[in-house]
């Protein structure tokens, strides 16, 4: 009998599909969250720009709430009002979480981190204050060592993305929990501090070998030798461009935001898991469902289910005795 | 007799003549401040970049603080180790204050205030913690409300350059404290998170009418009608460049870190005062002499003076009961 070479075929995995599991688990944990006569758990989102992504990603978070048991209460400020607005929700026990659409100024995101900074560490469902990052960065899962009853928060998109790869069974539950990426190679094409950077560092920090392309230059994280350390490392890879690491990649994630750049499919190993976490479509359509086992085209979806996880466990935090 | 006009002299004062000032107030606060028994006030200064103005401003602070009675701990590392020796530096009862040399990622500022996030509050020595930026922002001057014992910390250039205007007598002692600036106009060319922004705040705190000028545009930081507000308000000037404002500007400071940009002298007013703070002339040295009345050519050693202050205050603040 003549061998017959399996077809090659792409499979591509829809964020709805990765969202539905999520929200389940997120409804199912609702009851008994809050008190019987308290109300709906609630989102306060800011928008403080036009961007039309935020907007399409403001109305889709509107309706997932909705859908699932949450308030979302979208509040549209002047960039200049914004900071006190958020004081004012800080303040206001109605409002159990907080999410700002970013950019507000576009290019400076040092005033954006300003803002991010001054919402507070109880109701940042985006994980992106200081100390929530700290932890993530250095592997420290909650906030109030050694009681280590409060769970510290993990940025929304990297998390989705660790969810993703759960998902498509890339974490193998075989290893130990904290090793489940163990041998693999993944390539990361973003380095800013709210997706790329903590992605590579929650990436490497369970194991894998991680590629951090931007356009700075490409930056290795890893474990380290062995298993040993509590956080990653992360080595300069001086000269390295994407030719270099993504013919040894398993996995590459782009999240550039620019309409124009594309990942170079023809470099990309055959089997290769692709994902898109930008808004920009960062994998060539027919291209990469040529080249690539699996193709997750957007995250979006994903980000809002992981938003309303971590809304729950801020709720859950409150009810913590200090 | 025939009416004589007066000579157009530009004063040009140096740093060196505001900052001895400055040093003589800290000098003078030395003792009694730390128990006999206790070490030299300590400066822990982390080096991991080879930028020439870091490595002077490094060796300036270096000679300030051993003339002064402070030790200063310089400490060279790799950018990839630099979190944890800031940390273990946050960790030891022998360092007082903690200062770090930008840019660590060049381009990349959102990394580098991680690194100014991580810095404990207690050893801020910068004023660039969240904490205290915020609270220089709103006009709060304490940690610790309402016991107020504990100094909120500014940062540093643009308190040496506040500390020059004073020098200067541009706050004028015959108005109310708070208010000094009422009824000048300044122009500032920087809208950094670090330097233009908060001395754009700090400006407006005092009364003035705050020109902020970047490549973005032109924004108006103002006290608001009358000197009611609490806090600064600001407003985008559509529109508008430096050629509306230059000439509008009692004051005109210059901040802008790069070599070839120039105030464009023709549009400063007759007898203005001009500022440089840039490791770069941003004035014209003979021109600008022609135009002003007093000129500051550079700002560091005001900066590395109120370094010393800040330091002071931080081992203050380590006496005060909780």
């Amino acid at each position: 009998m003549a061998s017959q070479e399996a077809p090659k075929t792409c499979k591509v995995i829809l964020a709805d599909t990765i969202a539905k599991k999520l929200l389940a688990e997120v409804r199912d944990s609702l009851p008994g969250l809050k008190g019987a006569d308290a109300g709906k758990p609630t989102l306060a989102a800011f928008l403080a720009n036009d961007d039309p992504h935020a907007v399409q990603y403001a109305e889709w978070s509107k309706k997932t709430c909705e859908e699932n048991g949450f308030a979302f209460d979208l509040r549209r400020v002047d960039k200049e009002d914004l900071e006190e607005a958020i004081i004012t929700a800080n303040n206001d026990a109605a409002v159990d979480g907080i999410i700002v659409y970013y950019p507000i100024w576009p290019g400076n995101h040092q005033q954006d981190k300003y803002i991010q900074e001054t919402v507070s560490l109880a109701k940042d469902v985006e994980g992106l204050c200081h100390t929530h990052l700290f932890n993530m960065y250095h592997n420290v899962r909650f906030l109030d060592p050694p009681a280590n009853q409060k769970k510290s928060i993990l940025p929304c998109t990297p998390l989705a993305i660790v969810k993703a790869l759960e998902h498509l069974q890339i974490y193998n539950p075989i290893l130990a929990y904290g090793n489940r990426l163990f041998g693999k190679t993944i390539t990361v094409i973003n380095r800013s501090e709210v997706n790329g950077r903590p992605l590579a560092a929650l990436l490497a920090n369970d194991g894998a070998t991680v590629y951090s392309v931007d356009i700075t230059g490409v930056q290795l994280f890893t474990r380290g030798s062995g298993i040993r350390a509590l956080r990653h490392q992360v080595h300069d890879k001086e000269g390295w461009t994407l030719k270099d690491v993504l013919p040894l990649s398993d996995v590459v994630i782009g999240g550039v935001p620019v309409e124009s750049f594309k990942v170079p499919i023809e470099l990309v190993r055959d089997g290769a898991v692709c994902i898109n976490f930008s808004s920009y479509r960062n994998f060539d359509g027919p291209a990469v469902k040529e080249k690539a086992s699996i193709y997750v085209p957007s995250i979006g979806k994903v980000t809002i289910a992981v938003l309303l996880r971590n809304l729950v466990r801020l709720i859950a935090n409150q009810s913590v005795k200090s």
